[in-house]
């Protein structure tokens, strides 16, 4: 075997350890309870995170290879199956969370036992080149989970009337200074975006294109908690002619009145962190909003949301850097007031930022044959994108062409704003 | 103090440890896991009984004694309180199964802690008899629980499609031969039923009172699941003369086919028990049926459901035995086919027996003052009396006053039915 | 032919008309477009009760026969069959509104087709007795639809913002001086209750057969406008400890604050009537309560709802009298205050007066064979018995046996409440 | 007054004139009943759409000029406001159908009445151009509700099942021969897209834009309906690799197995028409899809739909030719093989076509101020753009640049497919 090929299969064995060893990081200050429910048909329970993302290696690993390959158990095809239909059937998704076993420790089992078998297969250094392509999207799929073991663990325990906290030890400064909001010029005419390698990227990012845009303005930062709280108090929640028809209609329907995690107690307002309850904290970036209350916040700001593509030309150039796990926040970094930035900030890694662009495919893209052609095209309808990532995001997905989509209801998801305007 | 009331603390501290053991055991098969979900709204999670049931110790005899009695957690008189609006606010039912915190260590913990002030307070032996009786509601009230933990992991377990046990060791004997059904006299005339003391019953068993009743024929055993197949396979689903409208109704909402918990498996007819799929036992009587498909039954056989009242008075005389825990079956007993009987069998602890008669008042009936007197009454609508107890009812609660209700269209409690006619 | 049945038919014939022709003048005040829509599940559109009670003659008289007779419109068969499962397929209940073809006239016409060729069947004096106890049958079936007339239009007008008024010429005097409530005896002991003929009964009002009943008390006139506004202002809708369970979770998911049709305006309250929008009246009867508000409002007053026994008990002796259409009125007469009556008054023809009796088949009673036995024994679960009749209730239809049945939710009837008490 | 302003003025009460008349045309084959429900809550009845557009002149026309208007009943302001939140509250959509006063006869009366106050206001001339512009919206408002009564009374008559026609008299003819479907080209580059006057258009209609499209094909006719068979006998609709997830979602949800209206009699498929069923017509444009349909279709196809840029670019230099009303056929022309076109068939006036581009706003778009401002933009999310018009648009609506939406699981609209591909 060439060397380079035996080194990328090393390194590869090597991401997939430390990516399999940061999923279980994550779950460590969980008892089995807390990866048991699902507390609603958004969410997942974290037990069936931990075994999909197994299923997913195996069924599209170490299945394929045959030889002397067992299933850990042969339910689990079903069970675990997400919404691959060239799979085959799927457990009924909203019961996810009545199936108690496998318990954790037996879904801990599979856990090693693919991981064992995968880094058989790793080390045998036999995949050629379309199987470590298979392997990279697992990792990128774990990873995508782990977020969603966060956000989904974020709305369970804040059902909880006792308000606990997922960890006890993370950070909660709260700055009080924040940089006024400029504005950055989003230069009119042709422009590329999309991925262009060499990197992983996921097939929604390509084909790489052309696109017309026209000049405009982006905001300089992320629209902050107290800015919210304005938008609020003016009677923002009350004042249909904020809204799009749409969102009016589930701000009625669901008698939304601030954002996802907010409360009231004794008079103060609170916010429920996955640190447990804090008072909110004006310089922070507003998150757990839905598009809705994105664009209307917005249009009540004299602004509108940025199109995708607006801010991925805006976001290429500039460098990259994310809060996940290293610093233990998992809330996005109040904006300092400091020197005149060269670029707007937050653009990775502090919340999600809704964007009006429909999650639509680019011109020439096709779904990849097979079970994993069902990754991303189908869902290509009713959902908006959001760009740049959270505080709940793997570092490794920090990247200006990621594109992740919602409906526009969501907001369980650490979602928030930059407003953008024409010129 | 007297030595007799000395006695009878003595007495109820032995009986409360042996009754809230029990509750252990039961649990012990279980995993934290299978103790969180609660598999629809009507059924709770395992943790939750045994919080529920803890902290009916808690509100109803330790804070009502003032002292140093400190709760264990304040919030749990919100978080386990199931009805008692006397008590204050409760936790929405939909959502139990969404607390994982507490898990199921604090909640044996906390059982632990009332435990052990129970005890304290028994011991100390100043409870007089209205406290004593207070307490033994709740002992009642525990054991009501324990069948209530055992049909309700029952349903969760059968949601899962590996059709996991809740034991693996429970006996699973099916006797051939059957009993043929024969007709016992129900004597016309006025009787006396309801409870008359001096053991123990709740309030909904009185006042004893004088009733009406026409001659009539009772079935001397309860219906099997051979018989029952004989309804089915006479189209007995699909055809509405046998069925009550609303019964109906629910047939064809629902999809009803057979009774819970019956299953096709290559064309073999299956049942999930607490001890995982069995073959379907011809000789055992039916249970987990709705009243109205007891009703359907009765019709297509050319019979009729018992009223309460007939069944009592029959049952009356008659010898108790029933099959919990002791005989680690929780499924009913086969009909052996045998001496001729002088009464009717199985009417203690095979299966609750659907009557007719609407869940009401007794002439006189007075719920309690307080809390407590939300125990029973305010269910007096909408509800049908089953009578009898099942082979998951501990045996102290077999006798022959005793008022179960559940509404018609309930299934996952162990029903099933007994025939009777007009003379 | 003998002449006793001659003049049988000849009667027949007589009241035939009669009836089929006071249907026709309660339709009088209403246009095509009101006899259209269907307000709600459980009502119907007129002109479906105008058809559906033509189908009915059709049905079991005119097509039994055989020989010429040709349906107006083999469609029909289908179209306006209620739930006689006997007879065949039922078009889907709740969009009962959405046919607009056949319209009025066309139904008024199939009206006549059939009242022709009723007339000739009557007039040949062919029938002979069972075919004569089936028109019967279908005239007390038409009556019952002219009461639904009444309370289906009444709920479809109060959802017309507007408030019109189903006829503007009907008497609205409100009386001030109340009777003072005072209690009449129930006695003890063995009575017969049900229908012993020799006129006509429905099957449920029979057999006639024993009761045994405990001394009580019975109200001597219906609980009030007045006094009910008594048990609102009191928090009656806010405390939870009057109610059923049930009627509690009702009272919070419908949102009752008032008996149906209640509704403030500038302060005054007000109430709409079938004449349109009127103040309240104190010393008319409360009608349109469910049977939660009656049973919630007795307890309140210390009292509680009769039985249907000692209803008919009390009412079996007493002169009838009331106030369909004759007077105009349709909404229930004050209660007078004057001589002391000998007896309750406003037994018939005010209110429909819930009783806690659970809707139950008498002993002995068997459903007749055929579709018409579909009449009344399939829905003998979950409802409860009113008795009395209502000031919508044609007179032929007041009598002491008479057995009218609702879900305890039900508030689109005439209903309201008499009080009783234990001796 | 100059004459110019004169004659635009007298033009415009002569179009009010013609365009109202239309409006009163296309309901005289309807009964006062057929005119009375709503079919679903996407639909209104009859009743509704007369009276809102004729609320719409009062509302920003008459109204807002004073002097001595009068409205024609104060209630209406709400009873027909249809979304607009600046002119107050909305009577609850979806109890629209229960409003049957005002009946037919004074909603007519009130047309009249509106239209001699409009008349009244444009002979006396003094509207002004801004005035005049309001006009315009309200004809054109009220073009677009001519054709939501053919498809809301489609929808009603549907339900009925008689089958009953809207009317007798339309065309049937059924052509077989079909044009083979051949390809167009779409060329690459930068175009102009969007309404650039000088005649009427939408505000979602501009702002006229730059648009950069990649060179693609677009189908030269609609898709058949004996295409759209082949695809359901391929099992089209239980193959989910062919659909969106929520379109497939939807496949199951409500149990789509066919078009909207496809209906089997007999082994024979038919399809039911304004002018009652009808043989399914092979050559003749598929419609009544959804747009989850359209797109599954165009995957089976080995296509993709068009975006709504590349629908316009072609179809901008074509001549439009529809078939609304003159022709009495309400259902797409077949299409007819014959001498090869110079450019697409079928683009205006057959089925509305659904496009793969999200409803958003053009670049630089802004909403009106005021009421009106809520005519379009606050629709602009979770929708899907329709182009070129139906057969039942009337034919001043067909234009290149209008823009139709609706949710991508709309069927009652007399929507279809084209194709698109790739270069």
């Amino acid at each position: 075997m060439p060397e380079h090929i035996q080194t990328a299969e090393a390194d590869l064995a090597h991401r997939y350890l430390t990516i399999r060893e940061a999923t279980g990081a994550l779950v460590a200050p969980l008892s089995p309870e807390d990866c048991t429910p699902q507390s609603m048909s958004d969410a997942s329970p974290v037990k069936w995170h931990l075994a999909h993302t197994s299923w997913f290696f195996e069924t599209f690993v170490l299945e394929p290879r045959g030889g002397d390959f067992r299933p850990f158990n042969p339910r689990f095809r079903v069970l675990f199956n997400s919404y691959y239909n060239a799979v085959g059937d799927q457990f009924f998704r909203p019961e996810r969370g009545l199936v108690t076993r496998p318990g954790l420790a037996e879904v801990m089992a599979y856990r090693e036992h693919v991981d064992a078998a995968m880094l058989r297969v790793l080390e045998a250094g036999a995949l050629g080149a379309p199987g470590r392509a298979v392997v990279e999207v697992g990792l990128q799929h774990e990873q995508q989970h782990q977020e969603l073991i966060l956000s989904d663990v974020k709305h369970l325990l804040a059902r909880n009337p006792g308000h606990p906290a997922y960890r006890d030890d993370l950070e909660v400064a709260c700055e009080a200074p924040i940089e006024r909001l400029s504005w950055h010029s989003v230069p009119g005419g042709i422009h590329q975006v999309g991925d262009a390698g060499p990197g992983f990227a996921f097939d929604n990012e390509g084909p790489r294109h052309d696109v017309l845009l026209r000049e405009a303005k982006l905001g300089s930062r992320l629209v902050t908690n107290g800015e919210f709280l304005g938008f609020i108090e003016d009677g923002g929640y009350r004042r249909p002619e904020h809204w799009l028809s749409d969102g009016w209609a589930k701000v009625n329907e669901r008698g939304w009145r601030a954002p996802l995690y907010w409360f009231d107690e004794d008079g103060e307002r609170r916010i429920q962190t996955l640190g447990g309850p804090r008072a909110l904290c004006s310089s922070e970036p507003v998150t757990h909003v839905s598009a809705y209350e994105a664009d209307a916040y917005a249009r009540w700001a004299g602004a509108r949301l940025p199109t995708e593509h607006e801010w991925e030309v805006v976001a290429a150039p500039l460098p990259m850097k994310g809060n996940f796990v290293e610093n233990a926040r998992f809330h996005p970094a109040p904006a300092s007031m400091g020197e005149p930035a060269d670029g707007p900030r937050q653009l990775f890694g502090d919340t999600w930022e809704w964007t009006s662009s429909a999650y639509a495919p680019y011109p020439g893209y096709q779904a990849a044959a097979g079970a994993l052609g069902e990754y991303n095209g189908k869902f290509m309808v009713n959902q908006l994108v959001l760009r740049g990532g959270s505080c709940a995001t793997p570092n490794a997905h920090l990247r200006p062409t990621y594109r992740n989509f919602f409906y526009p209801d969501a907001r369980w998801q650490f979602s928030g704003i930059r407003l953008a305007r024409d010129e």
